[in-house]
C-alpha cells in the first residue's frame, strides 16, 4: 500500500496516517468518549491477557500505564481521526493501538515506530478485534454517560421542577386543552406533570442500561471468540467493570452483539423520548411565559439577556429555544443512528459503528447539558404573575363544567355559550336562563375545588 | 408451486390467489391510483403493440376495453392484493394481467382462467416487465394526483388566504416573535405571509413534476429493453402522455428509473417541506385564537362542532388540528419513504416500490383534502376580534423599536425597560428619563407607520 | 351549530355526523382496536360509577350490553370516523357514547335518538372526559395488541430460528465482515445471532408494557380528576384489568398521562429498535440466499411463488421484501409518532391522540403478522446449499487468522497478500515464503475449530 | 443583567460573553460559514447603508474593513457560541456585531469597548435585525457552499462514474432484481445509471438555488421593514450578489422568509434526496466488490488500508461505508432540520435557525467530501474482474428470457425450472423438453444482443 509520512512528534504510525489522507470528510472527529472507553478495553486486555498467561508483566504494565495517559487526556492530540471513517471503527482503534503502543514502547525505553517490544496488533490488540473491541467501547462509553452525565443532569432539572411544583401547589390557574380555555388546575400541579415527565426519563434511562451493559469484547472478529480464550470474555467485562464502577457483564450472544446494535437504537429510541418530554415542557414554559403583555404572561422568565438587536428592552425565552433545538437534534440524530442500523447491518458486522457512536454520544451530552442549563437559568428563576393568572382563570367560561353533576351537560352548555355570545359572566348567564340561583352558583363553581376529584360527591343526576 | 383455488366470481388468477395466501400482512391494500394506473400502462401498449405489429388488432382492442373498465372502477373488487407484497409490485401486475386477460378473454367469448386468446404475460404484458412497468404506475398515478389534486387543492387555500390577506390588510395588529411581543404588523401582511407558503407550495410541486413525468416503461427487465422495440418506450411516452393529457416522457436513463426511485424520494421531500408549511400556518391559527378568553383571542374561528364530551360549551380549533396529525402523518411518511430508498435500491432494481407509491399516494391525498377542508370549514369562517386585536398592540412595550433612529437602540432599551418594571406606558417612561417629549413620542411612535419600511427616514443618528 | 341529517340506520348521532361532514381527509379509518377499547372503557366506567352509587343499575346494565356488543364486532359499521379529526380523540368518544347510548336507549325499550333514559354524555360518558377516556383506550388497545398479538408472534419467529439454529450446528460456513471473506462461523451461530435479535425484541416489549399499562383514567378533563368520585381512577384500572385480563394501574400522575404521550412515544421507538432487527435478519436471509448461480447461494430460499412477469423461472425472496418494507414503515411510523409528541403536546393535553394511536397500531399489526409470515413462509422452509456453502468457506484466505498466534500479525498478513495476487492457496503461498511447513498449516488452520474461543490456547508469541 | 467580564484578547462584548456563560451545551460551534456570511452582510450594509445617506463614510469603511477580516477568516478565535443559544441566531449576529465593532473601532483610532465611534447595534447592525440578518447569513451560506462546494464535488464522481461507464460499455455481466439472477446487462451500462444519479443530483441541486438565492435582509424585525429604508432591501440583495458573484434577489415575500425557513426545508429535503442516490451507488459497489473469495467478486476496489486488526490481508470497502454512514446522517440532518421547523415557527418569527443552518451546512460538507473522496479514493481506482463477471453470466439461467419471444413464457418458464433443478444447462434443458433444437438456443440465445432493446424484432407469437 506504500510509504507514509507520519509527523515526529506524534505517536500515531500508518495507518492512522493513512485514514487520515484518505478520508478527509468532514470535521467530525471520533468523540474522545469513545476514544477513553477504547483505552479502558486496552487497559482490561492487558490485565487479563497477563492474567491468562498470554502476555508478560512488563508488556502488560507498559500498556496500562499508556492506556491510563489517554483516560486521563494526557494524549488527547493522538487522535485525529474523523467519524467518516471505516465502518467498523477499525482505524480509530489501529489508532489507539498504534499510540498504545508507541506510548509503551517509549515507556520501555525502546524506538518509537519499531514495534517493538510492544507490537500494536500482537500485544495491545491481543485477544482482540475491532469488531469487539469497538462495539464493546461503544457501550461503555454511552453506559458511562448516561449513568454519570444523563441521569445526574436530570436529577437536577427533576429537583428544580419539583421545588416549584410544592412552592405553587396552591395557586389555581386555568387549565388549557387543544390551547382553549378549559377547567382549573393548580400551576404546581402542571409542573407536577413536567416533573413526572423527567422522572419517567430516568426510570427509562436506567432500563436502557440493561443492555447498554452487555459486552461484545470476546467476540473477536466474527462473535465466534476466534484467537481469544475460552475465559477471556467473562475476565474481560469484570475487569472492565472495576475500571469503570458500572456492572458490565458479557453480551450472551456475540453475534448478536457485532453484527448490529440494538442496545444503541434502543438508546436512541429512548433519548428520543426524553427529547420529546423536555420539548413539551420547554414549549409549555415559553408559552406561559410568552407576552410580556400580549401573550398569556401567566409567568415571568428570568431575563438573562438581551434579546434582540432591534427592538430594545426585548427578553426571549432563550434557554426554551435552546432546548428546543437540542431536542430536534435528538430526534433527527435518532434517525440517523436508525438509518445506519439499516444500512449498516450485514452479516457478521454492522458497519455503521462510529456515526452510532457519535450520534448518541452527542445527544446524550446535549441533552445533559441543556437539561442543566434549563434547569439552573430558566426553571429556578420562573415567577408566577399571580394577579394575571388569577384574573385568567377567573374569566374562564370553562368554570361551567362544576355544573354538570347538578344541572346536566346540555344546560351547562347553554349557560356557557350564552355568557361567550353576550361577553357575560356565568354566573349571570345561568341566572338569567333559570337554571340556577346566584347562590347556587357560588356554591357550585368554587375553582379551589375544581382542581382534584370531587369530595365529597355532592350531588348527581 | 402445487395447485391454488381462486374465487368463481372474480377475474384474478393463480399468482393474485397465491399472493393473497403468502401475505397476510396488514389491511392496507395497493391503493387503486396505482391500479388504475397500471390498467393506462396496459392500455397504452395494447395500442403501441399492436402499431409495432407485434399484437394483432382483436386482443389489443379486448386488452384495452377491459383496461378502461379498470380505469373507470367497475372492477375494484378484484384486486384484491396489500401493500406488503414482493417489492417490485410483481404480484399487482400480474394481478392487472390475470383480470384484464380474463376479462378480455370473456369479451372475445373465450374461457375465463383459460389464458387463451388474451395470456396475461405473453398478450396483456407484452414488452412489459413489472420492473418497468410498476414504476411507470408510480410516474403515473403520482403525477396526475400531485397535478390533478394536491395542486386545485392548494390553489383553494392559497385563494381563501389571499381573501382574507386582502381584507385585513388595514388591521395593525401586534407582531410576535420568539412568542414575545414585537413590533406590529398587519394582520393582512400575516396572511399574506401564509398565502406565499402556499404559493411557494404550488411551485414546488410544479417543479416535482420534471422527474415524475420521466417514465420507466421501455426498460424491461432491467433497464435495458429487453424484448421491447427499440421505438417503443418513445411510443408508450406519448401514448400515455395522449390517455392521461400529462407531458410524460421517456427517461432518459431506465437504469436509474428502475434501480432506485429518486424521482419519488424527491416528491416524499417537496411533499415534507409543504407539510411544514402548512403545520405552520394552522399553529399559527390555532394560537391566534386560543382562547375565548385565557389565550391571545385575535382571531375567533368557527365554531363547527361541540368540542369536549365533560366541558360544556368548549370550541376547538379542531381542523388546525387536523392538519397538524396530517403534517406529522406526511413528515413520517417520508421517512418511510427514505427507509425504502435506502433499504430497497440494490443493483437493477429498487424493491421497495408499493411501500414508496403507497406512502406517497397517502401523502399527496391526505395534504389535498386536509387543505381543501381547512380552508373550507377554518379560514373560510375566521373572523378577527378587532378589539382585542387593538388592545394588545397599542399596550406593546415592543412600539419602542420605532425610536431607535431618533434617541438610540440603548436609550430606547432604557425606556422600554422602565415601563416593563413599573407597569407604565412607553411614553410616561421616556418622558420621566427625559429622553424625550410627550409631542416627541406622538410623532414617532405610530403604529400604522410600523407596519412598513420608513417613509420618508425621518431622522438619524 | 345547526341541524344535522343522521341516517335512520345506525346508532351514531349529531356529533358523529358533524365529524363526518367536517373531515372528509383520506380515507384511514379510526382503528377499530381504539373503538373497542373505548367500549370497555365504558363497560368499566358503568359498573364503577354503579358501585359508587352514581348510575342506577339498569342504566348501568344497559350501557355494559351495548358496550359488550361494540366489543364483540357486531356495531362496527356505525365507527365511521376518520383519524384526521380533532386531536383529542373527542368525536370518536362521542361517537362511542352516541352509539352506547343508542342501542342501550334501544335495549331499554326507549326511542333511539332521544337520549333518554340513556345519555351519551351525562351517562355513558359520566365521570369520563374525552382526555382521559381516549388516551385510557390508547393504552388498552396498544398493550392488548403487544401482549396479544405482538409477542405471540416474534416467538413464533423466534421458535422458527431457534430451530434452524440448533439444525444447522455443524455446519461450518464463511464469515463475513464489510461484506468481505472474514473467518469462520457455524450457520448455527449466525442463525442463533437472528434468534437473539427476537429474543432482545420480546425483552423489550415485555419492558414497554410497564409505562403501557398505566391507565390515564380519572383525570378527565385536565387531569386534575374533576367531576370523578375519588377512588374512581383506581377501581377504574382495577376493572379494566378483569375485563381484559392485563395488569393495568392507575397512571401515577394523571398530568403527565393527559398532556403527553411518552408511554406511546417510547412504545413506537421500540417498535423501530425491534423493526431495525427484523430488517437485518430479512436481509441477511436474501442476501445469504441470492443466486441462483450468480449471488452467494449459501441458502435455497422456499419458492413461493413465480417471481417475473418477464423472465420465466425467476424465483425471488419475496417474504424478506415483504418484511423490509414493513420495517421501512415502522421506521417511519415512528418518526409520525413524534411529530405527533412535538406538535401536539401543548399544556393539559396532547391533542394528536388519534395519529399517534392509528400509527402505533399499525406498526404493532404489521411486525406481528409480518414475523409469522416471515416465519412460516420463508425461514421455516430454508434449506442450506452444503457444498457450495462447505466450497466458499475453504477458499477463504481468512482462514489466515488461525495464523497469528503461532506466527504473528504481519507475517500472516504476507501469507494472505500472496495468495491473493497470486490466486493461490494459503497454504502453498505461507510455504513458498518460508513461514511455516505444510503439516503445521493443516495443524493449525482448522475451520471446525475456529468457530469458538481456542480451547487450549496452543501457542503464543 | 449584571456586570460581566470579557477576556482582554478577544473583540466581543457584554453580549457574546453571556451567551457563553448561559449556553454551556454541547461542543458544536455555529459553523464558520455562517459566521462569514454574517460578515457579508454587515459589509454591505455599510454599503447600502452609505450610498442612502444614512451612514457616514469614515464608519462605513471601517466596518467593511472590519467584516472583510472576518470573511478573510483573520478573526476566527472571535466567535466562540455554540448552535444550541437562542433560536433567532441573535446572540451569534450580536457576536458579529460586537467583533465588527471593536474592530472598527480599533482601525479608526478608538477605544476597544467603548462603542464609540462605531456602535455595534446603531451602525454595524444599522437597519437590520438579527430577525432579517440571520436568514440572510443561512442563504447566503448555503447557497455559497451548493454552488461553489456541492456541485464540483459532484461533478467530480459524474466525471469518474461516466469515465467507467464510456471505459466499460462493453463488458457484458449479469443483472441483478431482487438480488436474484436476472437477464444480462454492460457494466458499462451499471456505472452510467449511477452517474444519471449524480446527474440528476446536480440539476436537484441546481433547482434548489431558486429559492436559497431570496434574501429576507429588509424584513427586519418582523417582516415589515421597520427602521429600513424602502431601497434597502433591493440594494442589499444587489450588494451581496456583488461580493458573493451569486445571483440574490430580495425575497417577494418578507413574512414568509423570517417565520418559517421552506427553502432550508426544501434544501434538506433535496439534500436527503442525493444521499440516497448516493447510498445507493456506494450500496452496489460494495457489493459488487464484495469477496474476495466468497462474495460477488465482480469488481475489485482499491486496497487503501489494511482492513482489519486481527484478520491479515483483510481488505474493506472503507470508502463505501463512509458513504454510507455521511448519507445515513444526512437523512438524520433532514429529520432534525424538519423538527427545527416544526417546533420552532410561530408567529413572525422561526426560532430554530442555528440548528437549521448547522445541520444543513453539515450535510452539504459532507456530502461533498464525501463525494470526492469516493470518486478518488474508490471509483477512480476500481478494476472488473473479467473473467469472474463472463462466467457468472454464462451460468445465468435467466438468458432464458430471450426465449420468450420465440416459445413464450409458460414454455421458457419449464426450461429454466428444469436446468435449476437438475443444475444442468439452459441449453440441455431445453432440448431435452423438446421446446428447441441446440441450433435454434445458440441462434435465440446471445448475451450481447440481450442489453439492448430487440434489433430487429426477432419474431413473435
Amino acid at each position: 500500500m506504500g510509504v507514509v509520512r507520519v509527523p515526529a512528534n506524534r505517536y500515531w504510525g500508518a495507518q492512522t496516517q493513512r485514514s487520515l489522507q484518505n478520508f478527509k470528510i468532514g470535521g467530525e472527529k471520533m468523540p474522545m468518549e469513545i476514544l477513553r472507553a477504547l483505552a479502558i478495553v486496552k487497559h482490561a486486555a492487558a490485565t487479563v491477557n497477563q492474567d491468562l498467561g498470554k502476555l508478560d508483566a512488563p508488556r502488560a504494565a507498559a500498556i496500562r500505564a499508556a492506556a491510563l495517559e489517554v483516560i486521563e487526556g494526557k494524549l488527547d492530540e493522538n487522535f485525529p481521526l474523523v467519524v467518516w471513517q471505516t465502518g467498523s471503527g477499525t482505524q480509530t482503534n489501529m489508532n489507539v493501538n498504534e499510540v498504545i503502543s508507541n506510548r509503551a514502547i517509549e515507556i520501555m525505553g525502546g524506538v518509537v515506530g519499531s514495534k517493538s517490544p510492544v507490537h500494536p496488533n500482537d500485544h495491545v490488540n491481543m485477544s482482540q478485534s475491532s469488531n469487539d473491541t469497538f462495539p464493546t467501547a461503544m457501550s461503555v462509553a454511552t453506559a458511562y454517560e448516561v449513568q454519570e452525565g444523563l441521569m445526574p443532569a436530570l436529577r437536577v432539572l427533576r429537583d428544580d421542577l419539583d421545588a416549584k411544583s410544592e412552592a405553587w401547589s396552591g395557586i389555581v390557574k386555568i387549565g388549557r386543552t387543544h390551547l382553549m380555555d378549559a377547567v382549573p388546575i393548580t400551576l404546581g400541579q402542571e409542573f407536577g406533570g413536567y416533573a413526572q415527565h423527567v422522572r419517567n426519563s430516568l426510570l427509562r434511562a436506567k432500563a436502557s442500561m440493561v443492555h447498554l451493559t452487555e459486552l461484545a469484547i470476546g467476540g473477536t472478529a466474527v462473535g465466534t471468540g476466534i484467537n481469544s480464550h475460552p475465559e477471556y470474555a467473562e475476565r474481560m467485562a469484570r475487569q472492565i467493570s472495576k475500571l469503570t464502577g458500572l456492572p458490565f457483564v458479557s453480551a450472551p450472544n456475540k453475534f448478536e452483539s457485532l453484527a448490529a446494535h440494538d442496545a444503541q437504537t434502543a438508546l436512541s429510541g429512548m433519548l428520543k423520548t426524553m427529547a420529546l418530554s423536555l420539548l413539551k415542557i420547554s414549549n409549555d414554559v415559553r408559552m406561559l411565559g410568552s407576552g410580556p403583555r400580549a401573550g398569556l404572561g401567566e409567568l415571568s422568565l428570568p431575563a438573562n439577556e438581551p434579546g434582540s438587536s432591534i427592538m430594545p428592552g426585548k427578553v426571549n425565552p432563550t434557554q426554551c429555544e435552546a432546548m428546543m433545538m437540542v431536542c430536534a437534534q435528538v430526534v433527527g440524530n435518532d434517525m440517523g443512528v436508525a438509518m445506519g442500523g439499516a444500512a449498516g447491518s450485514h452479516f457478521e458486522l454492522n458497519v455503521a459503528k462510529p456515526l452510532i457512536a457519535y450520534n448518541n454520544l452527542q445527544s446524550i451530552k446535549l441533552l445533559s447539558e441543556a437539561s442543566v442549563s434549563f434547569a439552573e437559568n430558566c426553571v429556578r428563576g420562573i415567577e408566577p404573575n399571580i394577579e394575571r393568572i388569577d384574573e385568567l382563570m377567573r374569566s374562564s367560561l370553562m368554570l361551567v363544567t362544576a355544573l354538570n353533576p347538578h344541572i346536566g351537560y346540555d344546560n351547562a352548555a347553554k349557560i356557557a355559550k350564552k355568557a361567550h355570545a353576550e361577553g357575560s359572566t356565568l354566573k349571570e348567564a345561568g341566572v338569567r336562563l333559570g337554571l340556577l340561583t346566584s347562590e347556587q352558583f357560588d356554591e357550585w363553581v368554587r375553582p379551589e375545588l375544581m382542581t382534584a376529584p370531587e369530595v365529597p360527591p355532592t350531588s348527581k343526576l
